[in-house]
C-alpha cells in the first residue's frame, strides 16, 4: 500500500507504487512531468483509465504535520490568512496520497468574515461570528465583498498553491453555499437545530431572501476571483441544505445554487472549469439538484451512488460517497467498503471518489492510503471488466 | 383558536371550540364521553372525519406546567421514574390542546438502563451512561430485561394514564428502535459522528449483530408489556438510522426494526394495537421502510409528505411531517404551513399529522393551538372537497 513519505514541500516527492498509474505521472512538482487532469476529465463525463479520489478536509487535524503547521501559525484562522501557510497544508495530503487533485485550504467562512462579521474561533467551539445579524438594519447593509480587497489573501494562496503544485494535479477553489453561509450568519455560529434562521426564513422571508441574495453575488464574485487566480475547478458546500423541508430548500437554497452556477467562469485559459455542487443530506432531492447545470453533484454516505447515478443518468457526474467512518475499521474491511462504492458507480464515465464528508480528525492515517489505493487499482478492474 | 386552560390533572377539562369535533367528543376525564378513536382508524388507513394530531415530545419543557412539575419531581429521570407524575405530564398538552392522541412520558433510554448501563443526565449535556459497552465481555454478558421487574415503573405508568384518560384517547406506548438504543449503549451518550459505533459495526459486525439482536428482543418484550399494561398504539423511534450508509442501514437497523414489528402483540381486548416506525433522516429509504410490516411510518420534515405518500401507496399510513421551527413564525404563517401539510397529503385515508420531529422547548405554546386546530379544520374542508 502507499508509503507515508514525510511531507519534503521544498522538493519533490518520489514515488514506489505508481505502476498503475497513468505512464509519465509521479506525484510531486516537477515542471517536466506531465499534468493529472482524470479529476477534470471525471468531472465532465469524459472516459478516465481509473476512478480519481480526493477527500474531502483532505489537508486536516489527522495528519501531524497539519497540526505542526497550524501549531506554528498560531491559529486555524491565521493559517488560513497565511498564503504561505495555506499552501503548505494543502500540498501535505498529495505528499502522502496518491490523490488526484488538491483543494484550497481555507474556510467556508471567509465570505462573510469579509462582510465585516466578525469570525472568530472558540477554543473548543467550533467557528462563531462576533457581530451575527439580528437587526433588519444589519441585514440592510449587507454588501458582496469584492475579493481582490477583503479576500485577496485566498486569492494570494490559491495562486501561490498553483504555482506549487506545478502542474501535477488540478487546483479545486470553493465557498460555501449562500444558504449555508446565511445559517452561519443568522446563528452566529454553528446551530442543534437552526432555530433562528428557520425563524427569520419563516417569520421574514423578504429579509432571507435578501441575506441570500446578496451572499449569492458574493459567493459569484469569490469564486470568480479564485478561478482567475488560478483554480481548476470548484465546488460549492450545502452543508446544512439538509436542515430543510423540501419546499424550504426549494425556496432558500437551490434557486441560490444555481444562481451561483449560472454566474461562474465556465472556462479559463481554453480550459472547461468544472463545477460541483453538494448539498449534505440533499439526496431526496437529487434530480432537483443535477438540473441546475453544475458539472457534478457531491453526494453524501446515505445515498447508494449506483441508485443516485440512474437518477441522474447523463445529467452530472457524481462524486462521493464513502462514509468517513469507515476509515476506522481495519484495513481489509476499508479496502472492501471502498470496492463496493467503486462496484456501486460501475464502468461508467463521469465519478469522483470522495468521503460523503469531510474526513475525522481521528482517522488513522495509513487508512487513507489503503482507501486511495484500492479506489484507484479497483475502478482500473472494473474498466477492464466493464 | 384554542383556549390555553391551565392544567387541572384532578378534574375534566371544559371545551369551548369543539363546534368541529364529532358529536359527543369533549376534552376530558369524563368516563360517560364517546372514545375518540380518529388516531387508531387513521393508523389503520380507515376513513376518518378529520385528521388526527399529536405531536412528538409534546408534553415537554415548551409547557411551563411541564417545568413546575419536573422542578417538583426533582430530575427527569425521576419524573419518568414516576408513575404519578409521569401520567400528571403526559395529560398536561391534552389538557391545553385538542389532541387526538396521548404518549406515555418516558425516556428512550429506559431499556439500556434496565440493562444495567446506569443511565444518568449531565447537565447541559444529555442523556449518559456510567458503563458504555465498550469490552467484549460487556456485549457479550447482555440480556433483555424482564419488563415486570427492571421496567415495572413504566408500566405502572401506562396503567396510570390509561386510567386517567378514562377512554377519551388512545395511548401510545413506545420504544427506541434497537439501532438507536445501540448508538446510546455504544457512543455512551450522544454523538457527533457515531464513530465508536460505526467503528464497532465495520470492525465487528458480529458484536454489533449481538447488541442489536439482545436489544431486540428487549424492545420486543418492552414493548408487548406496554401493550398489556394498556398502551393502545406502538411507536418505535430509530432517531439514529439517518446516519448510516444505505447498505449499512439495510444492514444494522433495519431488520431489527422488522424484527421488533413481527413480534409484536397485534391485538389486544378485540382491537388492533397499530405500529408505527420512524427512522430520522429515512426519507431515501422509506419504501423499504413501508414492507416491514408496520401499519404507519413516521416521516421527518425533509421529505414532501405528497410525494411520500405516492411512494407507499396503500402499503402504510404515513405520520407528520411539519418542520417543529415552523412554530416560531408568526400565527397565519403556522396556520398555512399546516394547511400546506394536510394539502400535500390530500384528502386520502391514513394520515395522522405530527412534526416532523420532537417539539422544540422554546415554542410559543399559542402556536401549537394555531397547528392543531388549522390541522383539524383544514383536513375538514380538503375531505368536503376530496
Amino acid at each position: 500500500m502507499s508509503k507515508l513519505t514525510v511531507l519534503n514541500p521544498s522538493g519533490p516527492v518520489t514515488g514506489d507504487n505508481h505502476a498503475l498509474l497513468p505512464i509519465g505521472w509521479k506525484r510531486g512538482l516537477d515542471v517536466s512531468r506531465p499534468k493529472n487532469d482524470t479529476f477534470l476529465r471525471a468531472l465532465l463525463r469524459q472516459p478516465t483509465e481509473y476512478t480519481p479520489v480526493w477527500l474531502m478536509r483532505q489537508a486536516g487535524r489527522y495528519l501531524p504535520e497539519y497540526c505542526e503547521t497550524r501549531k506554528r501559525a498560531g491559529s486555524f484562522l491565521q493559517l488560513c490568512k497565511s498564503p504561505a501557510m495555506a499552501c503548505e497544508v494543502t500540498l501535505q495530503p498529495l505528499a502522502r496520497y496518491d490523490l488526484d487533485a488538491a483543494i484550497l485550504f481555507s474556510d467556508i467562512l471567509t465570505v462573510p468574515d469579509a462582510m465585516g462579521l466578525g469570525l472568530y474561533f472558540a477554543e473548543g467551539e467550533g467557528p462563531r461570528f462576533e457581530r451575527p445579524l439580528r437587526e433588519e438594519w444589519e441585514i440592510r447593509n449587507l454588501f458582496a465583498p469584492d475579493p481582490h480587497v477583503e479576500l485577496q489573501y485566498v486569492m494570494d494562496a490559491v495562486a501561490e498553491i498553483r504555482r506549487a503544485l506545478d502542474g501535477s494535479v488540478p487546483l479545486i477553489g470553493f465557498s460555501g453555499s449562500p444558504w449555508t453561509l446565511a445559517c452561519y450568519m443568522v446563528e452566529g455560529g454553528s446551530s442543534d437545530d437552526y432555530r433562528r434562521v428557520k425563524s427569520m426564513a419563516y417569520s421574514r422571508p423578504d429579509l432571507m431572501h435578501h441575506i441570500l441574495s446578496v451572499t449569492a453575488d458574493a459567493v459569484v464574485k469569490y469564486l470568480n476571483a479564485q478561478i482567475e487566480a488560478g483554480a481548476q475547478a470548484v465546488m460549492v458546500f450545502d452543508s446544512w441544505g439538509g436542515v430543510l423541508s423540501e419546499a424550504a430548500y426549494k425556496e432558500f437554497s437551490l434557486p441560490y445554487l444555481e444562481r451561483v452556477v449560472s454566474g461562474l467562469i465556465r472556462e479559463r485559459d481554453g480550459e472547461r472549469v468544472p463545477s460541483i455542487v453538494f448539498t449534505k443530506g440533499g439526496g431526496l432531492w437529487l434530480e432537483s439538484i443535477a438540473g441546475i447545470g453544475s458539472d457534478a453533484v457531491g453526494l453524501d454516505w446515505t445515498m447508494d451512488i449506483g441508485r443516485a447515478r440512474q437518477l441522474v443518468g447523463d445529467k452530472v457526474a457524481l462524486q462521493g460517497n464513502l462514509d468517513p467512518n469507515v476509515l476506522f475499521a481495519p484495513p481489509e474491511v476499508v479496502a472492501a467498503e471502498t470496492r463496493k462504492v467503486i462496484d456501486a458507480f460501475g464502468a461508467h464515465p463521469g465519478h469522483v471518489f470522495n468521503l460523503g464528508h469531510g474526513i475525522s480528525q481521528f482517522t488513522p492515517p495509513e487508512n487513507v492510503a489503503v482507501m486511495v489505493d484500492t479506489a484507484h487499482e479497483h475502478s482500473r478492474i472494473v474498466r477492464a471488466q466493464g
